[in-house]
């Protein structure tokens, strides 16, 4: 009789990972959706959560009865992690390093779109309407990155590659970060955020940062600086941002992410001048499936050899600890 | 009796450039509109073009009786020069340098945009509508940037930085430029286009590139590819290239200069959704008016002082010649 293989559950939709031949070669496979994940989690070693958006695994979570690893094809584990896992011995890995490069870009073109004016050029030719106006030079402007993880650190490498001054907030400041210069405490936020012409938000959502940009922060922004959310919707008061954009506490809002998600259709950020808003796309570039699958079979083949796993979380603290 | 002071004329509209009291304490200054500048001509050693898209020097020059040197406030010649303004002693200087860095933002910006698929972003919002798309990155992807003047060579600086392949396409081939890396001579034009994602055209408007772009050079392009013009728009065959967007020949043209400005409204680049039309304005930031002013000032005072002027343009070839 054969030995037993080790079973793995992928939670997806009726779109599989990319590449699964492979990993079925390597253990038995159950694909289960948000419905039927507590059947399959039965007896299973581990679990690659594929439909990253889902909360299915807390509901499910009394089915799994010899679960030892899970591995996540999103960066943030905000939506994944409840007590009873972060208590438990399993082992939660995320993608973290798939989405860097291309979110620093995203932000990078978003900060030009708004330096350069394009939303008004393009209303502008829209409407047939040849209208001339200054535009802002980014080199010399400040931003201000919040967060400190391997996202924030590709912004910060690519916005002072194009002659940003970039300063960076994170859990313990440093100086003369090679990515991110001045690393400042998280406390001194409020201090930094006038300082900022351009405020980017890419820390995870933890029970930290959760509201962490509210009334007072906005207050503390300049009359001319943007803010832009690539991290997690809920880190912003959402009602006191709309409140700060309509008093003019600061001048604009590039949001990719959001409370709610989609975000309904009968929201006040959809139709407001000075909001662009996006729907959670910044680190989706053409080939992103490619790249997280290929991040999970390297793991697999690690977690198989016995060797210790890449990009592991402390559930704690609800991310990967920079390295 | 006072020694004769040195006559200025300066071609403006209602708006007088900035500063001109200092200019006006080394130089008597004659301010005249495109209407009155026959009359002030007279008798003028100097005038300043500070109305750069005025073409009256051609008409008013027979009345230029002791004219020595034209400044214009702007990179392109083309509008100003004109034969016998050519073949005279007149000595040109231009604005090289002062649109260098905010043109290479641009271009970036709208490269950007193009990767990121902004405009369908923002078009998205404005119906309120949620709809996820994967983007493309720009690490990688080749520009091809045609022009090795200050401006070309600014914009492959910052796309360089940014991790894109830069190419350039010049007069005079040469290999590993530290700005713009290999360049291809002109008449490669047609073999290169094929390799680039992004041609980025950053020519001065002479005799040689009016009408370079034509059906030819977009059959070249790649189906993937976008076209942006920040040089002049009759380097381009308008109605070339709206045959080759609607063929598919290529991608889309994000277009900053055109034949006819105003592009007049019944122009069909304001509607095509694979166009950007923005209104001249890639290098006109704000504080562009005193850096234009301040570098007039600056040769005005190694004119007065008998000493050699910057930026003097080669009037056959029809640029500043790269140093």
């Amino acid at each position: 009789m054969a030995a037993r293989r080790d079973v793995l559950v992928v939670l997806c939709d009726e779109h599989k990972p990319p590449g699964m031949g492979r990993v079925e070669s390597l253990v038995e496979v159950r694909y289960a959706d948000r419905n039927d994940l507590a059947a399959a989690l039965q007896g299973a070693d581990a679990l690659f959560v594929w439909d990253f958006f889902s909360a299915a695994l807390r509901e499910a979570w009394p089915a799994a009865d010899r679960l030892r690893w899970i591995h996540i094809a999103s960066a943030g584990v905000d939506r994944l992690l409840f007590p009873q896992l972060v208590d438990s011995p399993v082992v939660v890995t995320n993608s973290r390093g798939v989405f860097d490069r291309p979110i620093a870009e995203y932000v990078l073109g978003l900060v030009l779109a708004v330096a350069k004016d394009l939303p008004s050029t393009l209303a502008l030719q829209h409407e047939r309407v040849w209208r001339h106006r200054e535009s802002r030079l980014i080199e010399g402007r400040r931003a201000l990155v919040v967060g400190t993880g391997s996202i924030g650190r590709a912004i910060g490498r690519l916005l002072r590659a194009t002659g940003m001054e970039v300063s960076a907030v994170g859990r313990a400041a440093r100086d003369a970060d090679p990515d991110l210069g001045t690393i400042h405490a998280a406390g001194d936020l409020h201090e930094l955020l006038p300082t900022a012409d351009y405020v980017v938000i890419a820390a995870p959502l933890t029970e930290s940062t959760r509201g962490w940009f509210d009334s007072a922060a906005f207050a503390a922004m300049r009359a001319d600086a943007w803010l832009v959310n690539i991290g997690r919707g809920p880190i912003v008061v959402e009602p006191d941002l709309i409140q700060a954009l309509r008093a003019g506490r600061l001048a604009g809002a590039a949001l990719d992410v959001f409370a709610e998600e989609p975000l309904p259709p009968h929201h006040p950020f959809w139709g407001m001048a000075n909001v662009i808003v996006s729907p959670h796309m910044s680190g989706d570039v053409v080939g992103w499936h490619d790249a997280l699958a290929d991040l999970f079979l390297d793991n697999l083949t690690r977690w198989l050899a016995g060797q210790s796993l890449d990009n592991q979380v402390d559930k704690s603290a609800g991310y990967v600890p920079s390295r």
